[in-house]
């Protein structure tokens, strides 16, 4: 069987960067009651989006337009650029894996954060590319230290997630231009901003004039509340987006997805509203955390990082708990970020809910522990 | 910008395989009134398909489960199969570039049919593979001289589809197993089944027992008239089906996707009814092509190529004229196939816009011609 493999596939570990919700309740023998652990938004998509993409269901014998035509004149119209500074995906995960094939030879190195993205990761090493990683400082990504290691081993690719998972935290525009100035050549930096519908204005750069060495990573999985439907779009200098072209899955994004993500930019009221909603239920998840006794970091994002104060083997205790209780969360996987448990925000009942698991999985977790 | 491609990229051309029908829309400035070019089902998928994903659009702010259990379970059962022999994903086309990253370096051998499917050769240019083609023998693949140039050669990858397109053709199963038989070691047979609902029943060798040398691609955009949902899977030996967890996009199979294939294999009713609507419709779209002195070739799939009786140029010329007047075909790429043009069926409808289509390009072709 492993006859036919290359070196770099016969390499690969049998792990996969997530466990889905499915599995867990597979494992556990239980249906959750509150899903918030995948950073999906339990608000939904607008009406409008789900009433594009049932029509559009009626019309799936039929591919999508392979050159997404429509969906990218209205992505280049919504952030002000040129049709040919835009790419789309199936979701960010999908273009993140195309650009690692456009750049990585076997060996070649990639720079990220210890911590950071692990399905970034998991292409890297499915293109045989080598990861070096930088630590986390004070719960965030550290541009300098980033930039530092960059110059010292002059990486292929560079990725910074603003606002970052799993931590929430973010970097205002001046310190991620900062990033992007010092850049070495040679480095393209992959700036994810999956998050960015839901960081303060502050915390973008501009997109123009796009940098011959940038490509930003944007999603309808995230404030949209799409990310079944798997559309992402990346934007950039038209030469180096023009590159997608040449390895993509052509038809890979669906005629359903197409039409819900050109309906879903169509409704910015929805968004705003649903960003509102996002906003305040990251302060109500906060309040549970300190009412718990745990520390809530700041989170421009859909989720809350929560610091359990302890180390990795407790805070695992925790996530136990709180999913042996029917509630679906999940925490980062590496230490020191392992104090944490990661909690996406929801509606008032579910996050009732994971108060209650919470209260008790702690309880449990403090007897344990003490 | 090139600095960050690697060599493989960078060697890249900027073509595609196909150019879809709304490109040629807007190339063309017109609506298409049939669009019979891109073997998708215009008779579309059943109702009930329809009406899962239609629910599954309210449920998208979920990712689609990334095990894909239900679908795998259901899928299995279908074939009855075990689940660990099954991987789903982004249509045939996005397996087949997972299965290309999975065993192909650069340089790695690849053997195929001169004018078999683009795709195929797309993904392996896109890990750098070489291609080589054996010519069709009676516009059939010829088994005989792949295996040959196989064992001369030593591919990693042999790639044979049954039924074929863009011929229409097939071989019955005893001439698959020789095929199967006889592919040497080291090589991967992909036995591309894409129109295998399709096919007469004799046509299809037996699933079980799986060999550890063959792949077989199924998808649900022809018969089961899903283009642009974006399912497909693949069935092997599950040594080499746990490979594809190791690369895939494992959120990339939509929620919706998954809640309509499912749907689908369950109205086992409607694919009937839909394939004989579709065999009968082959029959009508050959009698047009002969009523206008042309030669439809046998077919097994859901398109009939059509024998234009003389070269390239003349069935270019063919083709130019039916999408003109506003209908939507295509042709083999290459000689000595591209003296055909090949047409998906149709509603009689469809059917009737196309011979009327037909009769003025043809007349038109044969003069300029003459």
């Amino acid at each position: 069987m492993q006859d036919f493999l290359t070196d770099i596939a016969r390499g690969l570990p049998a792990t996969v960067p997530f466990v889905g919700p499915e599995a867990l309740e597979r494992r556990l023998g239980l249906r959750f009651k509150a899903r918030i652990g995948a950073n999906e938004s339990t608000f939904g998509p607008s009406p409008a989006v789900i009433e594009a993409m049932s029509r559009a269901a009626a019309e799936s014998w039929a591919y999508g337009d392979p050159e997404q035509y429509e969906l990218k004149a209205a992505i280049a119209a919504h952030h002000g650029v040129e049709i040919a500074n835009v790419a789309v995906g199936e979701g960010v995960d999908g273009l993140l894996g195309l650009t690692v094939q456009l750049t990585i030879a076997p060996g070649d190195r990639v720079v990220t954060s210890l911590g950071a993205y692990p399905t970034f990761n998991y292409h890297v090493a499915g293109h045989g590319g080598r990861l070096d990683f930088v630590p986390y400082a004070d719960d965030r990504e550290d541009p300098t230290a980033l930039l530092e290691r960059a110059h010292s081993v002059r990486p292929k690719l560079l990725y910074f997630a603003n606002p970052d998972n799993p931590t929430g935290s973010w970097w205002n525009a001046p310190a991620i231009e900062r990033l992007m100035d010092g850049v070495p050549a040679g480095t393209l930096l992959i700036l994810d901003e999956a998050y960015s519908d839901l960081a303060p204005a502050d915390a973008l750069p501009p997109l123009l004039p796009f940098r011959d060495n940038v490509l930003r990573f944007r999603t309808f999985s995230k404030a949209y509340g799409m990310a079944g439907v798997r559309v992402g779009y990346v934007l950039g200098p038209a030469a180096l987006i023009a590159e997608f072209d040449k390895v993509r899955n052509h038809f890979g994004v669906s005629r359903m997805a197409q039409a819900g993500a050109i309906a879903a930019l169509a409704d910015q009221a929805y968004l705003q509203t649903t960003i509102g909603r996002i906003v305040a239920a990251r302060e109500t998840l906060s309040d549970i955390a300190r009412r718990n006794g745990l520390t809530p970091l700041p989170s421009a994002t859909n989720f809350v990082a929560i610091d359990c104060g302890r180390d990795g083997d407790f805070a695992r205790l925790i996530l136990q708990g709180v999913l042996e209780r029917g509630i679906f969360i999940r925490m980062p996987g590496v230490a020191p970020l392992d104090r944490m448990i990661r909690v996406t925000v929801g509606t008032d009942e579910e996050l009732a809910l994971f108060e209650n698991a919470l209260a008790g999985a702690l309880e449990n977790a403090r007897e344990k522990a003490a």
